[in-house]
């Protein structure tokens, strides 16, 4: 089975201390960090920590934003941050409109590319874009689907500009398969996440753990592997009733929903 | 200005005598209809209302919920309606999972309108697919973009199986404007409604009428015009606070909505 990596965000409010210890115990490998926590604990006591207990980061979140004042100098500094970690990958939260017609604040995306990829070249970083759901397309990110995404790598070799991608986000979408078909080399992080119904009163909360809701994660996680995808799996889940569990609990779930989610996918024809 | 069609709706609690009424006096000549208040007050009947009062039905919501036991029977009966009140689309919300994996879920959708086509023909209503916004895709439709709902019209004549545009759904999608361009032919309806952020708890009834959020009315209104769409153009707003309001209010803010928006579309280059 591949490797699960537990992305930090899943029990959002459990020291990053305990993170590592925690997935140290469970035999867990990889982890996938948030730069608030990380520069909380302090950014070279961070990668020390997870250095000693033998962990891998296999994303760091969030760069994006690009219609934000600072954008540019926030995305390098993600970019050194990851670097510093041994992070591959910057996950990329693009940004809403920032009062902007959408044409223009995806241009605005498509600059900040330009901008930022020979630094992210330099470090040996891939900014890993994210499509996101298309009901954060105003206020998050206007880039909602892979097929957007993938247009807005185009330009940049695949080391420099990549994605990420998120079943929560994408589940949905007609032609995420043969688009992950044919740009597996673009995959930067692969990430787990289920779409529960009904939408709690703040959607940006409610995803569940993989195999709590209606994603039918088999075909996807076939479809990613089958292109080439060679990186831990993450598994990342928004839920404010998760984050008001113990950490070793959340992490014992998750470990537990990705192995029986995988199980599924490898032993579907 | 293309003529505005009043889709009832956008103000539910209105009774429908009153809405043919406030109508007439605003000088509106197109409405679309719901079935639900339409079988209320007698299908026979509101034709004859709606002719009396010299307007015309541009649409009739809903069929679809192909996933329901009924599907057939129900769309059959809808399209009749339609045929009666001179409404030349049938709206169709095509349903969720029901259950099933998303390929399957949309496979019974496929099914349902190769079943139907042949009744629409005979009657001279188009089975208009609405792609829905993809929060949708897991309870109300597993079409969830202007791509997929043109794959399943792709097997029928225009005549049979179009398509039914609201910009509430479709506004966030890169590829919207080169498929609007490449398949006006297709579009059998096209409403307006704007995205409003923060999403209400209940997402359903969280619309805004335009102008009053983030959607960018003037390309997606230009495109759909330069690509033949010859008919008048409907507002459909699912919105808590103004099912509140009287209907003679909600009709003079709609009609002020629709006028403000058009011009804009008409004024830019």
């Amino acid at each position: 089975m591949r490797p699960f990596s537990f992305n930090q965000a899943t029990a959002k409010y459990w020291p990053l201390v305990d993170v590592v210890k925690g997935c140290e115990a469970a035999g867990v490998r990889y982890v996938g960090l948030w730069r608030e926590p990380v520069e909380e604990y302090g950014l070279a006591r961070s990668a020390q920590l997870v250095r000693d207990a033998g962990l891998t980061v296999t994303s760091l979140c969030r760069g994006g934003f690009f219609g934000a004042d600072d954008w540019f100098d926030d995305n390098r500094r993600a970019l050194d941050e990851c670097a510093e970690l041994g992070a591959p990958a910057l996950v990329l939260v693009c940004g809403g409109l920032f009062g902007r017609p959408l044409v223009e604040a995806r241009a605005r995306v498509a600059a900040g590319l330009e901008a930022l990829a020979p630094h992210a070249l330099d470090v040996g970083v891939t900014l890993a874009v994210e499509p996101m759901h298309p009901m954060f397309a105003a206020d998050r990110s206007v880039v909602a689907s892979l097929a957007g995404a993938l247009e807005l790598c185009a330009p940049f070799p695949a080391a420099a500009v990549g994605i990420t991608l998120d079943t929560y986000h994408v589940w949905w979408d007609e032609q995420v398969l043969p688009l992950i078909e044919a740009n597996g080399d673009r995959i930067a992080s692969f990430q787990l996440a289920d779409w529960v119904v009904p939408l709690p009163a703040d959607v940006l909360v409610g995803r569940g753990l993989p195999g709590t809701g209606h994603v039918d994660f088999a075909p996807l996680v076939k479809a990613v592997l089958a292109a080439g995808y060679d990186r831990p799996i993450e598994v990342e889940v928004f839920n404010e009733e998760l984050w008001q569990r113990r950490g070793e609990d959340v992490l014992r779930d998750t470990i537990a929903a990705y192995e029986s989610v995988m199980g599924m996918a490898s032993s579907t024809g």
